[in-house]
Formats: C-alpha cells, sequence, structure tokens
C-alpha cells in the first residue's frame, strides 16, 4: 500500500531529460548522479559548487521536530507542499513529567495544522518505519536527523540537515548543499558465517575515521551487493553518518523490490542502477568474504578492533537496537542465539526492537518469547539508549550495543563505555559475559550459525500512523502548546565590528552531543530554548552557560575549535542555544557539514583557519576583533581576525553562499525571510 | 519448584500449640488469628495490644532496598536469619544516567553478601513475582513496600513496614506491632460480566475511604471466594493498602493450591481456613453479584463513582499495569477486548506486564501480537507509571489506570488527572477515547465479554532469580557501592528541652508521596539522603527544604498534620529526609501506621491531638516547647506542649512502646541498636 503520493514513475522518465550543467546528454551516471540530476534546480553537478534540490520527502523525530514545527508556524506555512512530510516520535518516549506527553500533544496538533503524517509514540523508530511504509525509490529526502541516509538503502537520496532545513523543504524551498564528490565502494564476495552488515560499515570507519566521507556521497556498487538485503543497506547507509558523508545511496534493485513486496508496496518499486560504464570521483573496494566481526571501542565510532583483539573484556550491559541495526534480521538473530539458553548474570540484556512491526514479525514468529525467556528486558519500539533515554550504564562498566555512536556521555553516563557492535556480537557477550568473537560460539557454547528462517511478509499495519487531515480541516486546527513550549528567541543581525572574547577553546571532533546534550536531564527542554541553554557545553566545560550569560548585553562571544567541528547528531539545538547566549563566531579548522549548515542558519558566523597552526596561537579569554564584518563577509570567501591580547592576526575563510552569508548578517534564515 | 527453606508444614503443626494470651486452647480461630498466633513470639492477641512476631519472608524493591542494604551494613549483620529474603529491581528501571545501574549493582552485591536473592532488573514487580516464587500459605513476611500485603493473596500475613524493621527482620529480629482487629468480609455471590476483582477493592474504597481499614487485618472469607483465583484475591489485597489496613488475609483454599499447582510449586501449599464458628472483630458482607464497574476520580483512591457516572469524559492515556491488576487474566481481557480492534486516534495505550512470568504467558498465547497489533506501547516489567517512572500524562488531561493509586503528582505530572479502574473499563475507554462502562460494549462496539481461556501452566523461568551465595562465600563479598551511595547520616539523640518553631502546617491525608516524592527527579537520589532531602515535601511547599536548612544546628523545627498523616507508600525516606533537614516532631490528628513506625525508627516524636480541634490553634510559625522531653515520655502516654507564640498549652498523647520511645530517646533504632 502506498501511503504518499506515488509518483516515483514520473522521476524516471525525468532521468531522461539532461543535460544538466556539468554533465552531457551521453555521460554514463552513477545512482546518484541520476537522483541529484531529476532533482536539480539550480546549480552546476561538479564537486564543491551550491546546489539547489528539489526534496520530495521530508521526515522529522520529537527532539528536533517541535522546533521544526516552531518554525513552520515562524515561516508563516499554511500547508506542506512535499509529496511526503513525516512527523515521528521515537527519540524521547519516558514520559516522566508532563512535558514529553505535551510535546506529543504539541506535534500531533501541528502535522494535523500543516499536513504532515503523524507516527504516534511507540510506532517506531524514524527511520526503518519510514523505509517500511513510505521509502521509494529515486526519492529525495531531507530529514532532522543525521542518520536520514539510511534510506539511501531503497536508493533514496536522503540527508540530514538542521531542522530550519527541514522547515524549508516542507514549505516547497529546494536544499541548497555544496555537490558533494560521488563515492563508489565495489563490494565482491559475500559475508561470512557470524559477519553480517554492521561489520561491513565497521569496516569502513576502521579504514576512513568518522572524517572519511565530509563531502561525499557514498555509493555501494558490485557484485557484492546481491547478498545484502534491504535492511542490511539500511545499517551501511544508515552508520555512513558516522564517517561524515552528506549521504550513503544503494542502487534500486530485487533486494529493493523484495522488500517492498514484503511491505505490500511492490507498486512503489522502481529499479535505479548506475549506467554501464559510470564512474566515481573516489573508488574503493571491499572484498565481504574477508570481513571479520568488528568492534568499536569506547568512546569513537572510529576506534575499531577485531572482536578478536578484545575478548575476554568484562561486560555488564547488551543493548540490541536502534536504527543502526533495525532490520527483523538483526533481533531474530540474537533470539535463535540466546534461545533455550540463558544470559549471564552479571547482564543486563536490554532488546528496544525498531518499529512496532518488527516487535509484532517478532512476537508471531516466537522470538520475543525466546528473548524473554532469556532473560532480555523488553522495551518499547524507539531510539531509548541510542540517545540517552533510558539503559544508561555504570560509570566504566562495559556495555555492547549495536547502536551507531558512544561518542562520550550520549548514552546518558558522564563516564560510560560504550562499545559498538553487531547483533551476532552483542549476543555472544550477552550469553557468555565477555566480549566474545562469536565465531568461537561453537567451540564455547557449542553453537551453530543461526540460519534464520524469516516470514517472506511483515505484518503491515498502518493505524498508528495518523494520515494528513484534509486541507480545509487542517486550516482550522489550533496548534496546542504547552507551557513548556517556548516562542524561539529573536536573533538580532550581525554587528558591523564585532569584538569578543574567546569563552571555549575545544579540540577535534567535538560532537553537537557535546555542545546541545540530549539525555534525561536535557532532552525535556528541547521546546523550551532559554532552559535548554543551560546545558551548553556542560560535557565539555560546565562553567560555560554561566559565563556566557554574564557577558550578555555585549557583542557576544567566541568559540574556537579543531577538525570536524560539530560532528554527530544533526540537532539545530547545537545552534541554537550558544547562540541564544550569544555566541556569535565559531573558528575551526574544519566543520562538519550539518552543523556548519545550522551555524549559518541561525546567524553564527562560521570560520576555518587558513593556516591550522593558528590555532595553537589563541587562548581561551583572548579578545578577538573583527573589523567591517559585514562589509568583509560581502567581498570574498576571505577575511582577517586581529587578536588584540596577542597583537596577532589570522587569515580565515567563510565558504559561504551568497544565500548563507545574507542568512548570517540577518541574524539567521527565520529573520530573513520573516524580512522578505 | 520451592525456592526458599519450605517447611510450611511445620507451621500447621505449630497451629496445634495453643494457648497464647488471650486466646483458649478451644477458641475457633479465623485465618489472621491462626497465622499470628503461629507466630507469636511475646504479647496478648487483644487489639490494641503490642506483639512482636517471628517474620519468615521479606522482600524489598530498590526504591526502598538501597536503604535497607546500607541499613544491613549498620547493623552489622552477617547473614539473612529469614527463611526467604528476595531483593526485588522494580520501581525505577529507566536508566536515564549511571545512578541507576550503580544502584543495581549495589543492590545484587548486597544480596551476595548477606544472603538474599536477586531478582535482576526486568524480572517482574515484587509482589506478584514474590507470589509466583516464593509465597508460601501460612508464612509471615514484611516488605518495605506498603502493597506488600498483597501476599496475604496466597493465606500469608504480609505486612508492609518501613525500611529498617525489614532489615531487623532478616536479622532474625521479631516484628513489633500493635495487634489489630480482625475485619471479617464475607463474600457472597458471584461477579457479572465486565465487572472483576479491582471492582470489589474499589467498592471497599467506596464503602470506608482510605483510613477506613486503620489498624485492622481484612479478611475476607465466604462463598463468594470460589469465584475467585489466587490472583484476583491478590488484586484485593494489593489495593486493601489504600484502606490504610495492617494487612488482608485470603484462607488457603483450592484456589491457592491451583496458583501453586500452575507455578509448578504444588508442594508448597498448605491448607488454611477459619474454624466452624471463627468470628470477626469487625464485619461485612458484599454480594459480589451486586458490584458494577467503579472508578476512582482524581486525586484519591477512595474518590469512588460508577462509571456508568462519568461515561463520555475524554482520555489521552490508558495504562494497563502495576501490582494491583498483576495477573494474566488482567492483561488477557484487555488483550481479548482490543484484539483486531485499533486505540482510538488521541489515546497513548501503555501496557506494563506485570512480571517476565506473565509477559512470557502473554506472548505465548499471542495476547502480546493482540496488543502491539491495536497500538499498544508494551514496557519491560516493573511498576513504571505507578511510581512515576514512565508515561506520566499531560498537565489536566485524563489517564485510565489499572494502578492503586492516584495522588496528585505521583504519575510525575504535578497537575495530573488519573483515575484507577479495572483492565475492563480502562481497555474500554482505550478503544472509545472516553470513559465507558464496559457493559455498554456490547451495543457501543458489537463486543461479546470475553471469556478468556488461560495456560493451565505457567511459563515458570526462575533464571532471572540470583540465589544466595552460600555463606563462606558470601562472606567474603565487598559491597559495591556507586559514588551515589552516601552514608546514612548520623542522627542524635532527642534533646531533653524542646523549643523549636512550626516550619509546615498541612492538612488530612498528607501522603509519603508529598512527603518525600518518588518519581524521575527524586527517585535516583534514593540512596544519598542529603540530596534525596532537597525534595522534601516539595509537592506540598517548595520552601520547606530551605527554610529547614536555615535552621539547621538549632533545635529543629516541628510539623503539624491533619488525620492519616503520612498514608501511602512505606517509603522510611519520608522519615528520614525531613529527620535530616531537622525535623524533631509531628503533631497530628491521626497517623498512617507505616509512616507512624518510621517516625520512632528515625527519632521523630509523633504527638496526637488529645483535642482534634487544637489542630486549628496552631500556626505556621508559631514557637512550641515541651519542657523534660525525656522524662515526659518515660512517664506515660500523654504530655503537654506549650504553644509561646500563643500562651497555649496543648494536651497530646505519643501512643508510643517502651521500645519506641527508647527509639526515639536515642535518635532512633539504628543508635539504640549500635549503642547495645
Amino acid at each position: 500500500m502506498c501511503l504518499g503520493r506515488c509518483d516515483a514513475r514520473i522521476l524516471a522518465v525525468e532521468w531522461l531529460k539532461p543535460p544538466h550543467r556539468g554533465y552531457t546528454e551521453d555521460m554514463a551516471r552513477n545512482v546518484a548522479q541520476k537522483v541529484i540530476a531529476a532533482h536539480l534546480i539550480s546549480g552546476s553537478m561538479e564537486p564543491g559548487e551550491e546546489i539547489a534540490l528539489a526534496i520530495d520527502h521530508t521526515l522529522t523525530q520529537d527532539a528536533t521536530g517541535t522546533l521544526v514545527m516552531q518554525e513552520l508556524e515562524a515561516l508563516g506555512l499554511d500547508r506542506a507542499r512535499t509529496e511526503v512530510s513525516v512527523q515521528y516520535v521515537d527519540h524521547n518516549l519516558l514520559q516522566t513529567d508532563e512535558r514529553n506527553a505535551e510535546d506529543h500533544t504539541f506535534l500531533h496538533s501541528a502535522c494535523s495544522r500543516y499536513g504532515l503524517w503523524f507516527s504516534k509514540p511507540g510506532n517506531g523508530v524514524s527511520h526503518p518505519t519510514h523505509m517500511q511504509r513510505f521509502g521509494v525509490p529515486g526519492k529525495t529526502m531531507v530529514g532532522s536527523d543525521s542518520h536520514t541516509p539510511a534510506a539511501g538503502s531503497l536508493g533514496m537520496l536522503a540527508m540530514g540537515v538542521g531542522g530550519l532545513e527541514v522547515a524549508m523543504a516542507i514549505a516547497g524551498r529546494p536544499l541548497y548543499l555544496r555537490m558533494p564528490e560521488i563515492w563508489g565502494v565495489r563490494l565482491t564476495g559475500s559475508l561470512p558465517p557470524w559477519v553480517s552488515a554492521k561489520d561491513v560499515i565497521l569496516e569502513m570507519l576502521r579504514r576512513h575515521t568518522v572524517a572519511g566521507g565530509v563531502n561525499r556521497i557514498i555509493e555501494y556498487h558490485g557484485p557484492g551487493l546481491e547478498g545484502l538485503s534491504a535492511m542490511d543497506r539500511h545499517v551501511i547507509a544508515n552508520m555512513g553518518a558516522e564517517l561524515g558523508a552528506t549521504t550513503t545511496i544503494f542502487p534500486a534493485d530485487e533486494a529493493v523490490r523484495e522488500f517492498l513486496d514484503a511491505e505490500d508496496r511492490a507498486s512503489d518499486f522502481v529499479p535505479i542502477a548506475a549506467d554501464e560504464g559510470a564512474t566515481y570521483d573516489v573508488t574503493e573496494e571491499i572484498d565481504l568474504s574477508s570481513l571479520v566481526p568488528l568492534i568499536a571501542k569506547p568512546s569513537a565510532p572510529d576506534n575499531i578492533v577485531e572482536v578478536s583483539e578484545v575478548q575476554g573484556t568484562e561486560v555488564s550491559q547488551v543493548v540490541i537496537g536502534s536504527s543502526a541495526n533495525p532490520g527483523l534480521r538483526d533481533f531474530a538473530v540474537a533470539a535463535a542465539m540466546v534461545r533455550g539458553r540463558q544470559t549471564h548474570d552479571a547482564i543486563s540484556f536490554d532488546v528496544n526492537p525498531s518499529s512496532r512491526e518488527i516487535f509484532a514479525d517478532l512476537t508471531k514468529m516466537g522470538a520475543t518469547f525466546d528473548l524473554i525467556s532469556a532473560g532480555a528486558r523488553i522495551h518499547q519500539a524507539g531510539c531509548m539508549g541510542c540517545i540517552g533515554m533510558g539503559q544508561a550504564p555504570a560509570v566504566g562498566q562495559n556495555s555492547l550495543r549495536t547502536f551507531p555512536r558512544n561518542f562520550p556521555g550520549r548514552s546518558g553516563t558522564k563516564e560510560d563505555s560504550v562499545w559498538l557492535c553487531s547483533p551476532e556480537t552483542a549476543a555472544a557477550a550477552a550469553l557468555t559475559g565477555v566480549i566474545t568473537d562469536p565465531r568461537e560460539l561453537a567451540e564455547k557454547l557449542d553453537m551453530d550459525w543461526p540460519r534464520l528462517e524469516l516470514p517472506a511478509r511483515a505484518s503491515v499495519n498502518t493505524d498508528m500512523l495518523v494520515p494528513p487531515l484534509p486541507a480545509e480541516e487542517a486550516a482550522r486546527v489550533e496548534l496546542v502548546k504547552g507551557p513548556n513550549i517556548s516562542a524561539l528567541p529573536d536573533f538580532p543581525p550581525l554587528p558591523d565590528r564585532i569584538e569578543a572574547p574567546v569563552l571555549l577553546k575545544v579540540g577535534d571532533n567535538i560532537s553537537t552531543d557535546e555542545i546541545s546534550p540530549a539525555g534525561a536531564r536535557a532532552l525535556p527542554y528541547r521546546s523550551n530554548i532559554p532552559k535548554l541553554a543551560e546545558f551548553t557545553f556542560v560535557p565539555v566545560d560546565e562553567t560555560y552557560p554561566e559565563r556566557a550569560a554574564q557577558l550578555a548585553g555585549g557583542s557576544g562571544h567566541i568559540v574556537i575549535g579543531g577538525e570536524n567541528y560539530g560532528q554527530g547528531s544533526s540537532r539545530e539545538h547545537a545552534a541554537i542555544t550558544p547562540r541564544h547566549l550569544g555566541l556569535r563566531v565559531v573558528i575551526a579548522k574544519s566543520f562538519a557539514r550539518i552543523h556548519w549548515q545550522n551555524l549559518a542558519n541561525f546567524g553564527i558566523l562560521a570560520l576555518e583557519f587558513l593556516d591550522a597552526a593558528d590555532y595553537e596561537r589563541i587562548g581561551s579569554g583572548d579578545k578577538l576583533v573583527l573589523e567591517s564584518a559585514r562589509e568583509a563577509l560581502r567581498a570574498g570567501d576571505e577575511l582577517t581576525m586581529h587578536n588584540v591580547s596577542r597583537s596577532e592576526s589570522y587569515p580565515l575563510r567563510h565558504r559561504l553562499s551568497q544565500r548563507q552569508v545574507d542568512s548570517v548578517l540577518a541574524g539567521g534564515m527565520i529573520p530573513l525571510l520573516a524580512r522578505s
């Protein structure tokens, strides 16, 4: 059953309509280029050039969605102009006070008002649920969640962006981005027993680190694809976010047809394959047969070792779930491994089905019973511990999770020790109490590699998806705002002379979790910027919010960052809350893409060192001055910051498009659009 | 399978050994008298007299258990002297930071050290799990949970007490209490369709209010018992706590035999029935055939109306679960009602199986699938929203729950609107979105009354119950204390002259939830008294903790209460945290039993007005003086408090036994025992 406005076939025709700038009519195209070309509104498909893309789908989740809905209100939207826009509720399902239920009510009312789908709490994690119910090959999607690229598993071009960009897409505006390089990863061979899709993406992280995919679209191709189901590809595309990639895409082939057929949506299938002779800007090859079980050690997703290297390490918790291993097989394989056995006494074995549909299927096939019997704690479908909303581990005790991220403190425990691995490796540890290479279970527990028999058809049930109201009825809906849902703060334009102190200097790979933490204390305030701002940078420096507040009224303050500043979650709170506290400029060696865009969208000037060595020269507390900032930004890419404390100057560049310069000068996109 | 030290049959022999004081050998006994007589260590079984009882079982849960373990440590216990002592983890399963996992580790280590059973997180709520795995007719039990009386369903005499009294029972000391009256409730007839056990206890609350059972043991008897399964009786015994009763007891008859047999524990069955001609101190009769679906309106369990009187009221949440409706049938009936249907769009339908065993059975029989398919959010076995740990409703929106309590704010939402009802009434609202008399479903939804076919044997699985270690091994175990587990504060003896201000004056029926709130903010600090104290009385007066702290160093302060002061949860934190803040005296019209004992145990002088009208004469801020307090307490039951602000005096009584006077004078039982 097709829930969206299903005109995927129109796209297939559009692909026959080149030329686009940068590509000639007879040029062989890869999958990414085909989808981009079919959605190109402006710009040239040369890597590095700004392009504008038409957006077909959007997804939002509860942690970021309340802001998106507030932004739709600020933008004065009447009705969504996308084919499909869905608001999911998956991040915070722990209703420990009224705020969460009130956010759900607000989101539901906003969906009714603006013509969006509302996926009720407990229906499932956005990424697998969107794939199951709405995903269509060849469509574009933006989502206010960094794991949105998971939809690339179906041949969609799906990107995580800031909430404001989702709001603009819902309002029918194109997505602007720099044309990424296309990174072709050719897969050969097939996965050995006990090795699964998670090990493929962990292998990519081992090879390329969390910065390896920056400004790239990863496109998997080659004969190795045959052995990977659509949900396996979801695992790989989802966690491509951890490589810093713009997105990941797979062709829409037989595996995708099978998936859509099982989901009762065979008619939504459109085949998409790279043309014969298509090329890639960067190339890579992985022989799947050569892979072994891998694991990311604490506290970064690229801290990869072979499981065999860390065998015997004591574990106190094992968690199966999240959008990084959301498929029926991911849970079914764990259930098959623990069937008739018992988890280790010292282990808390937490299982969190990723969607209601998968929970229903697991239950129907007996896997839920096997898991419960083996000692699993079964949790409602949602993101749970992946976003620090539950099952936080004890300090320093090892927790093995099938999740995508293990940034420090993301679990909810400040000094956590979280490892990332496949369901096979996780279940092995649940049984033995120590990290165990699943390939050794034959010997250790007399266990054969489970050959799963999964149902050919999913338990499709759309009753927890509330469809958009008809336009006339929608126009009469009032937004229901609880007392915790504040108005968006009003941000003034960029002053012409910036004179401000460096309030904080941080190192490389600072994540948005560190800038604006999620977790049980902060997340309930996601709709209340002044309150949420009290948590800004607290994981890095507890004194930041207070010191920033003391400077309020002046021309704000500056933060200095290292490489890959703002990696991780797409949450735009990481731009809004420091901005609310007076942040005007971030100078870093490099920026993570989504956060960089969020900074521009909320009027924070993001500058890169031309000479990375200058990073060392600036100290916390230094007073920096940028003269004639407005003129300098309009004049070109480079400008000079003076350090009056040290009588030095640093050449910097901003990389902003004219559109982004306008946003920064206006104080952000909302004041800019409100004025126009 | 019997997990305890099964010598229930010895008891049956002991019952042949009267006379005890107050009863002659040939006197016909009711069930309560039989169990008391068999455990009587000292005292006379005359209502009002202090008796000492030998205790066979104890149960503790995580919210109160960490303190009990700290108390065992303070008492210097080597090994539990009870037959069965079990530490459950059910109250706080939301691990939003490291403290919860650390408490679990601490509890597990303390069980290993002291020879207790440890029921792992996710294994289930203490009351149904204890009944399923350990309950034996005729045994006595104390539990640091006010719903401990639920075990009366099997013919146990089970009482909720403060944690320190549980610790003393574990250490082999008797339980002291005033011999209650025995209140015989004769049941006749049988329940009509759509009416279930919950309606029986709601009928009792309608008749007798939350104070109706004070100083009474409720004993159900009569031909109506035949139609009530052991789990139905659990519902009635559990929520007998809401009547303020000391406990509730049922005979151990065929229904109990059937239950134990289904639990693979047929050999633990011992029949117990009242003797022919046994009498009761108070008598009552309920014709089950005359009952109708009842519901407790917000915000007290005795705020009862017929469901038909409030039909059509809009509902936003329905929750099935908790120890007040923990049986397989309670979930299965809801599943049968929603099978093939869908919950209303505006409803969050939360289902929280009460134990792993019941979750497994529900899954095996297909009910879990039916619930998921109908839109239920399934939560791991535990107390969840019943103790404010999850699924808090929105402000002012109606939440229908099968829970035992709806005190204001207990749900986690300060201005909540929680109703208490049967699973039938709850499921009816889940389907219709409004309060609905389930008897009208035939007409409204063409629904027949579901006749359930439940499995004859339970999915018995003891693997999440960690047994006590052998003594030698246990002696070598070190307690594992995380940084959030503080030492117990040291409390000084009662001064001879008390001169202190009235810091707070409260009304009737103040609950321990209002004195020391649970919920997501406070509960994580349950092992950290100084931190938890910051929440004391906050639901009643946010300024209390700070005002109390400002008086620190003086001779403390006084609180004035109305009737039934300290009702509700057994948590001794409600005595310890105000004591930590300087509370020395509470003067009230009357006290709830468990809290009254907790006050004495922690050195707070609880005094009752001889003339209730004096309550009106005292104002907040008045300075009260009690001269020669130590001598006055020893001299007799009555003493006089002077109000120097108003130049008045009030005659008061303390009702304390000599043992309790010693405790209050010493500053509490721990300093008293430590000194002896």
